[in-house]
């Protein structure tokens, strides 16, 4: 065994948060930190030819109690990649998440409006036994092709995919998923950056995972060391608005303080939470 | 601390797997992969005067999900080690386990069908709280002798113990276990190595264990890069034969892909399963 | 990522050990070890300007039988030092618990009388969704201030704090802590180190938290490689007297032997065990 080639990483990430009906407290978790706290282990072994076989195994964990989630819930899976592209199995995220992950302005922070009003293409964020096949980039352009075997799935088949475009300041994405016995949900984004400031909008039709229809719209701007966000989610269909305003001030590459207020109203979900955090990431 | 000292490591196994009543699923368990999938560390801290103190904790995974086993059920061991042996307490892959694993052709792969018609002399492969001593190799031979306490297994002692031979071309292994207030339970083993191909045949009784009596007898050839094995083990006892037909194609030295073929069929255990599996299994 | 900066760290601690009203077993935890074994990640990052950040996940596990505690419950927390002193958040060993430490004379072994007959000022010696600082040392003092949010203890916000000082042969410590709604439980301690005789006293009144009124007396003889430690801790209320008798034989800076028998008497709590136990602890 090569030690060399396994890393060992994670993130420690606590706020000092006050959401609505709940007291002020020490939080360790989403929604009411940038990241959620994890450790994993990840290694890439060459295989000779341009082939390459990878793994990565993921933990989630609380910090505030240590109280962690019994397994690899984050991550847990075995890649082969080369020339041909990636084909990846196990437990990941999804490709709705990818897609949604390349305009995004927060680099999908807990706290994110997409994901509270319209989650990742209407669904969580990861797929437990996929089986995925990502393309080479083509022009900027790459595929990443998911499935979920029936057999895995309790009889029902999942179509997960994503069509992702990065050149230069453009960054699109197109995600879509399919129960075999549903209709589909699909996000389509895009950002753009013109140095100084970014902007990203989306339109999202998720009704058929139990969200609604909306689109969001949002901007970052990086003024020397500070990086301040605004964004906005719109559910149409319900009539709800979720907004999002947050400043990082980066310690170092690893770790940053944040500062961010959120409104999760009430639209196809019950909830209506405002929420105010404090905040320090360090990614090891 | 000294970091060096020590080491991260694991597999990542996972298969295509169908077996009978079930629908075409992705595994990442025994018995419908390679291995099962785990993280573990270890090290070995040189005492001097050619004592070394050694330590190794194993956790498991299913790939697939990333579900955790909640702990090292693997391994969590404590040993010391020098010139007069090994001493090694807690939790660990028991003597006749490695009296089995001396000849057993599959390197106790989950799949094997010594285990799935005999266990290991008719015992899961590990032991908690298991106090173990093992010799130094005398012409070939050694001795591991494992005895768990009563005050550890409910009042009733355990006694674990293997001979093992190895020699050239020749590798032997005897097993043999017995709870205080039971009968014994033995199996005897060898292979011969002719070069390309590899014999194995062994002798179980291990009816004390709730298991059958019987024989297995098979072979692997290793023809350039592709490993064949087919083996056989016999429960004339219950009359009942399980069959495996395997081969393994390496990518790398930690890297290999494999099919296998098994056919577990109704003896003393009221199984009748046939799986065909395609893998990957990643050593890290 | 950088994985240098990220230290993988444990112990493993197995002994033979005899109780009252149990069997002879192998035990691998409190009170029947000199540790409770572990393994953990911690590592520091130089923010530059004098600053650090760091970090520490420490999960625990019974090393007899692999069984681990499903989290990190000894240790989760973010730490930022500096010049000012250090900013810790998360769960970590109390303030109170690093006031005993400073004099207690077996680095808080899991069979010391101190914890036995008072716990660390009262209390368990960790809390979770601790907010804390440390100062810089001053002639020999550092303050540690601990504050637990009433939104993180249902309702109820606890102080924590100590006082240490360390001055060549001197270490003493002041613990203190306090539920807002009930009254304080405090301890001072000291130790002075002759060179090979090390004694230690304290002063504990600590009944808000359950447990009784008393001192400790102890100490310990470092005569060449063997460490020799006796200990009593008397409840003057309960009249109850626990008692160790504690024998450590190094194989190497990170590997010893040790043999203790306790006497846990029947005070506040109506425990009244004595126990024998042989153990090897390994840090690694």
């Amino acid at each position: 065994y090569a030690q060399s080639t396994s890393v060992l990483y994670g993130v420690v990430d606590i706020s000092l948060a006050k959401a609505t009906g709940k007291p002020v407290e020490l939080a360790g978790g989403a929604p009411l930190t940038n990241g959620s706290s994890r450790w994993g282990l990840r290694g890439t072994e060459d295989l000779g030819g341009g082939l390459k076989a990878s793994f990565n195994l993921e933990a989630q964990l609380d910090p505030t109690t240590g109280t962690g989630s019994g397994g690899f819930i984050r991550a847990s899976n075995l890649s082969i990649a080369g020339g041909f592209g990636a084909l990846k199995f196990g437990r990941t995220l999804t490709p709705s998440y990818w897609g949604v992950r390349a305009w995004e302005l927060t680099s999908a922070a807990n706290y994110n409006v997409v994901s509270s009003q319209f989650q990742y293409a209407g669904l969580n964020a990861r797929n437990s036994d996929e089986i995925s096949y990502t393309s080479p980039s083509m022009g900027g352009f790459t595929v990443t092709l998911g499935h979920v075997l029936k057999g895995d799935n309790e009889g029902v088949g999942k179509m997960d995919l994503n069509l992702i475009y990065k050149n230069g300041p453009w960054s699109g994405g197109l995600s879509y998923n399919k129960l075999r016995d549903k209709g589909s949900n699909q996000v389509v984004g895009v950002s753009y950056n013109f140095g100084t400031v970014k902007l990203a909008a989306s339109y999202h039709d998720v009704t058929d995972a139990g969200r609604g229809k909306g689109f969001t719209l949002g901007a970052s701007v990086n003024t020397g060391p500070i990086l301040v966000i605004v964004d906005a989610a719109r559910d149409t269909e319900n009539k709800d608005t979720d907004l999002l305003l947050e400043g990082r001030y980066p310690l170092s590459k690893r770790t940053f303080l944040y500062a961010a207020h959120t409104r999760n109203g009430k639209g196809k979900a019950p909830t209506d939470v405002n929420a105010t955090m404090f905040g320090v990431r360090h990614n090891f």
